[in-house]
């Protein structure tokens, strides 16, 4: 019945050590695969193949993938890809991607790389699923369970965010817009299913860039925890721990040795497609974005990989 | 697209003032009717019109209502009950429940009241959609932002599970089997998104019975600020504030002064219809439902509603 | 045997129904007097008139209060006052501040004024001292349950800290020294008892100044929820929330009205004097004061009143 | 000036290797020492060699040492043991126990013994007293930071009690008296210092037994994640998590290996000695001892060691 959910984001990096380092010992993935250039990464909860893909040669997203629920989905989401016809739409086959089966791709107006696909190799998580523990016994840094989300920046916003609506079916459930009635917005969050949100856009001077992606954390506890241990292994912190006004989740804004940013999200409200959509304005939008500072650092509209 | 969620639980309370006086002073709902004997409530972060309703005589369930997300879901599962046989099948027509719309009344092989509805009166949630604050300044006891789900009892729980998959298009996230490959089930939780459990069936001597209906809190911090004024309020606790096995789900079991079984529950994880199933044999079935004590209490097998 | 606590912080402010209003309803305080020009408050889990002095007219700390065990203190911290040398030290009076006894005043080499006394007449707490409740059923706002410490500027805080060892018995928990060994500190953190500050000097170019005066929170929840509380009341945050280095303590750093600096801690380990003092070296500053951050951010070595 | 904290707990345990890797291995205790039937631990942020002594024969508490101010302390505390009469004094030697000087040891007249001393080896907390972390890095289970206090029983706490009070300078911060106005109590919690309790004496039919000896934890967050792992671990839990009426803390009651009751206790009001001593009635014992039951379960007053 459409996205399931963001399954992974992959993107490049100077230094495939380093960055190993930070996404394992810092953030607690496991390594499921290396492929030359290439390592595959997934979180202590998620049992599909990898969430995490980092690439070795540069820095920036490379693309995206989200898993649709049924097999017949990719074939709806081709087909309105191409009755949007503002995008490039491809079959990709599997193979193409790592333990990936067969899927769509588009390049979304914005110029991010949007793969949709229905198999990935199904690994297991670290609890098991017969009389599982609540959580691993033994864990590594912040231990992130699951890739959540991402923000991305583009030019139109407004065009990207019909993109995700009309071809994908994501629904949005906050925006940022010029006037309190106006169908033109400045960042829109999207959500795909009950999630606060799948993927985010922000309206910038630039296109298919990345501000960042985000993992989920259990609570403002694990907020606390992560932010630590932020400080001992000397990660650049971008901003946080605070509360974002949008979508109320509790962050840390952060990068990768790198400089892709990342970050760890708790909390945020189940979203609903009969929920009025939140609506802010420019006046407010320090507000929503850094509930506490209420203004946004200059980082935030000028890093972006 | 299907049943989005819970939308109201309606039940029999002795005596109105005292039940009300619960579920305002204590639990922090808002009145948003009073109509004869029934009072209809709503948590500060919903916006339909009511997701509570007391009714003065007696104790016990009377019926829940699940909202679905397009006109066109009501016909559709009416269809799908017909098909399935097992269970009663009606029409019901807008007004049959203050200010919600047209729908069906369904009741299942385990005699619960099901009906499903696509319309109800938007009241607004407190915070409001336009450049909203995270929650509300002035608070009262708990302050539920909104119900979650519902556990009832009935004789044949599997057959109950299969209405609601079959019907409603509902998928068991975690189940309790008396063999690890087993069609059959004790007890079953079921998700129509990606909340853990909109629904869940435990198997007893008893028809039509509810064990227990639940309200959302944010996190183990507001569990322990609710377990204190529950304290505070002589409000009688059954358990906790202790974790599930099952979803994860951080909570307390408490009874309203009439004897219905309520709970506060944070956290679970996400569900996903391509997620493995969870299953738990009766050797672990202690620690499945607390984590902690693993073992059942008495009352969670006796006492219900 | 000597300081049980810093028992009250006595502060200029501009306007003082404003600043009434920031320590009621935004921090949760009571007014336990009004006398012409100043406003006498407590937080909910103080017994002792008050805790809090805003006096109108300017910015800016007017003078401490700390509390002592036994009356036989007050001579004998006199008497350690006038051998020290480099202060002032006069008698006070019952009825020089208001529900006060007699006492010590002293003008600390760094022109701090800290009264010591060991009367004043007591209130009592929100919650009572037979079979009391956790917490007071109603709270306003961040609802501080008291007083914690404060934080001083003057030019010489080597001396300065040696008043409070010499005058008044505290003993340093952290330092901040040009040099691991070192017995000159650029900052120092001393406590009268096993709180983790009672007070802590801060060397800048000025005498007699106020950094912040800081009170007490459960733990790192409840900073979040003051955070909210903040910015729903249009609050200026200077830093926060985070967590420091030095003390370990959970906080924010804010305004009132004024301009004068408050703060909420939380956490910080127990101090014992024959817990070894930790020592800060300047190059790792910035991470002793802001954990996460690893820098002052400008208004910290700038703003005093 | 008197008693620090507590130093240690000894006690005996039926069998070493089990209890070992239940002070490690799920508490996170160090072994800083093994001396043929003894194993010396201690916590993440003890400085001092050891806090807890487990001695293979048998099970129950051999004895509890508390640490003093200055070396004059122990002289004084002899001579005061020998004006209160009502206990044995002995004077012990350096070596009587390892790593631990001169002392004085007492028996109490509720049969327990107490030894105070000035010096014990220090070996240094793990994260160090140059520019530390806030916790260390990498942790084995629960981490508990350090011991807290103990809980015994004796026939006559009210004797028991004055021989802390008058021997050993503590004062009491909450009772359990047969009525508002009494000398006489049933439990009492007294403080050496500036901690809600330091020893705790439940009167009962034994004399010389220990209800439960306590590990700090730094929140209700850490509550969870101990009682998370006490699960996981198999660890008996005799009730919680969950909070005190007196004292106000959050605990875990369990059971080492051999059933010495261990406790995890977080939260707590800091005490001072003109703070008004909080009484309880017998009508509201079950709410002071565990909160949210309101109720004390039957171990409560059957099963010490």
């Amino acid at each position: 019945m459409g996205v399931l959910r963001m399954g992974y984001a992959h993107v490049r990096v100077t230094d495939l050590a380093e960055a190993k380092k930070h996404y394992t010992y810092t953030l607690g993935m496991k390594v499921t695969a290396e492929d030359g250039n290439k390592v595959y990464l997934k979180g202590w909860d998620e049992w599909d193949h990898h969430s995490v893909v980092i690439e070795e040669g540069g820095v920036g997203v490379v693309k995206f993938g989200f898993k649709v629920e049924k097999l017949e989905d990719l074939a709806r989401f081709e087909k309105q890809g191409q009755a949007f016809g503002d995008c490039i739409v491809e079959r990709m086959s599997k193979g193409d991607n790592l333990e990936v089966g067969d899927g769509v791709r588009f390049t979304t107006p914005g110029e991010h790389v949007i793969e949709v696909y229905h198999d990935m190799s199904s690994v297991g998580n670290e609890v098991g699923f017969h009389n599982p523990e609540a959580w691993p016994r033994h864990q590594e840094g912040v231990a992130v369970p699951a890739i959540d989300h991402a923000l991305v920046v583009c030019q139109d916003p407004t065009l990207s965010e019909s993109f995700f609506r009309e071809v994908l079916d994501f629904y949005p459930t906050e925006r940022v817009q010029p006037e309190l009635e106006s169908k033109e917005c400045m960042a829109t969050w999207l959500s795909a299913g009950q999630k606060i949100h799948d993927i985010a856009i922000l309206g910038g001077p630039v296109q298919g860039k990345l501000h960042h992606f985000a993992f989920q954390l259990e609570d403002w506890s694990a907020v606390l925890k992560a932010a630590d241990i932020f400080s001992m292994d000397d990660v650049s912190i971008d901003i946080g721990p605070t509360r974002h006004g949008i979508t109320r989740g509790e962050t840390i804004y952060f990068f990768d040795p790198s400089g892709n940013r990342n970050e760890v999200f708790a909390g945020g409200y189940r979203a609903y497609p009969d929920r009025p959509c939140v609506v802010w304005t420019p006046d407010q939008l320090g507000k929503g974005i850094f509930y506490h500072d209420r203004k946004l650092n200059e980082a935030f509209t000028s890093v972006w990989t």
